[in-house]
């Protein structure tokens, strides 16, 4: 019989029981429930303690409950011979494109202005930007960046995308490689980054690079904290080149309570929570790529470590 | 020669400018430039000086530059004679609907609660919750709320909608009636107040129905300060029954530096730019509307002093 062991944390058992809901076929043990170790084809984890691969040899894959994949490829104990899969959707980019729309509609009703005049009670108004003149810059268009950049350009926005690989999609002004990076940056009134974490892509979002973005500009991170230099990010919101940012991830999570960004007031902050692995989707993409894979099938969103994503 | 007096305050030049450039024919005239009192067949104005009516003896209509004009009727030097012809949508309803969507990720992100948890400096996540499971209420369904209500419907969340008069809006559950009002309370996550300021309407979302709203509903008003009583609305935040609220009106504008309002950490200030009057498409409108009601053709947006709107 064909055994899954599931790593969740806490929520082990509840994604146990939804393995076992719709695939009772499948063996399925949230750990550290009782297994034997040679038995397990599969696992499914996120965050596992150090030293849990070495104790599986027969597993075939393993899957990762979410899409970054950075974390679990650079630990030293993950199985080099193995397959890592990553979720390539799972309900996560429909969350992340109303995170995105959150921080453009911030950007474009200019939330960050009105909640400084808050604090000092000041009634003034600001001119109305319409849809169209705002420029939004999704980098990453991927199985999640594609989604937020279609949804935000449906929506009437002015939206172009930035990949490392050319990529076409509808309604979009998709460009890539590292020269049309600073041009898009110069015409981006709001940034989105959702790009995957790798060597490429650490500190891509540097003072030199975000500086290139036009007076006023508004900066959204959802994808990992080491890709944006966070202090040159402060630095341009205290010289009020940049008007304000909407934070979801951190170098160090969590943020730490002494942490600076906290209290600054052109930060707005949530605790990682942009896209959020969802238990019922993840489980069916899981459940269907271990039935291709026992089948002798090719599944999608295998890593590739020398992209690392 | 048809003339067109217009009184915008400071923007009086520009609203003439546009007049001047759509419509050559028309005799267009910025108060307070020179102009025979006699000669004035329309007015355009917004909120013009006390007695202001009194000195043109044969206009004919008096457009107001916006959606609400309960201040203008409500003028004792009004001319009840004169028909007053309210702006039916001139790109507020799209603007109308940002805000609104606004209001409604605010809630469903629970940007709230992150908001206060920044304040603190605490990492802390909350579940998630789907746009179908997000109930979203709009009362007023004219030109303004029936472009929310479909709008929001089309992102996939649960709208609700309540008027006067029935309505029938794909894709939204329309209602219509007091005792149906009561009931869509109850039902409503998001309460979005675009309705038409009126007798009627005045207070109609004080302390009894707010308490309708199920615990930790989100309130977004962005139609009149008169309708909510803010004082209601502030016991129920404090005493978590309510969740946040988004506010784009006020009983007194400019709301007044000591008001509680600015400093409560559950409510969100805006001065009052939730639909801005755009020139362009308004002055389109209104010379059209001039056109026709020159060649004896009735037009939409006159308002009805019995429901004064």
């Amino acid at each position: 019989m064909t055994t899954v062991l599931v790593h969740a944390g806490r929520d082990g058992p509840q994604w146990q029981a939804q393995f076992a809901r719709i695939a009772p076929d499948l063996h399925s043990v949230a750990w550290p429930d009782a297994i034997e170790a040679e038995r397990v084809d599969y696992i499914a984890c996120w965050s596992p303690p150090v030293n849990f691969f070495g104790a599986y040899p027969r597993v075939k894959a393993i899957f990762a409950l979410g899409a970054g994949v950075d974390k679990l490829l650079s630990r030293p104990d993950f199985p080099a011979h193995v397959s890592l899969v990553r979720l390539t959707d799972a309900g996560m980019a429909e969350q992340m494109l109303e995170y995105a729309l959150y921080g453009v509609l911030s950007y474009q009703r200019r939330m960050p202005a009105y909640a400084a005049q808050q604090m000092r009670a000041e009634w003034r108004k600001h001119p109305p930007r319409s849809r169209g003149e705002v420029r939004v810059s999704v980098l990453g268009l991927g199985a999640i960046g594609g989604v937020i950049a279609q949804g935000i350009a449906a929506l009437g926005y002015a939206v172009g995308g930035w990949s490392r690989h050319p990529r076409s999609l509808d309604g979009v002004r998709c460009v890539s490689g590292d020269e049309s990076l600073t041009t898009l940056l110069e015409r981006s009134d709001v940034l989105v980054n959702v790009l995957p974490s790798t060597a490429q892509t650490r500190r891509l979002l540097n003072h030199e690079r975000l500086s290139r973005l036009p007076r006023g500009a508004y900066v959204v991170n959802c994808s990992r904290g080491d890709q944006l230099d966070a202090q040159a990010l402060v630095t341009l919101l205290d010289q009020a080149h940049l008007s304000g940012a909407l934070l979801d991830v951190f170098d160090a999570e969590p943020l730490p309570p002494d942490s600076p960004l906290w209290r600054h007031p052109g930060i707005q902050i949530t605790p990682h929570v942009a896209g959020t692995t969802l238990i019922e989707p993840s489980v069916a993409q899981i459940v269907a790529k271990i039935r291709d894979l026992e089948s002798g099938i090719a599944v999608a969103g295998v890593v590739q470590p020398e992209r690392a994503y």
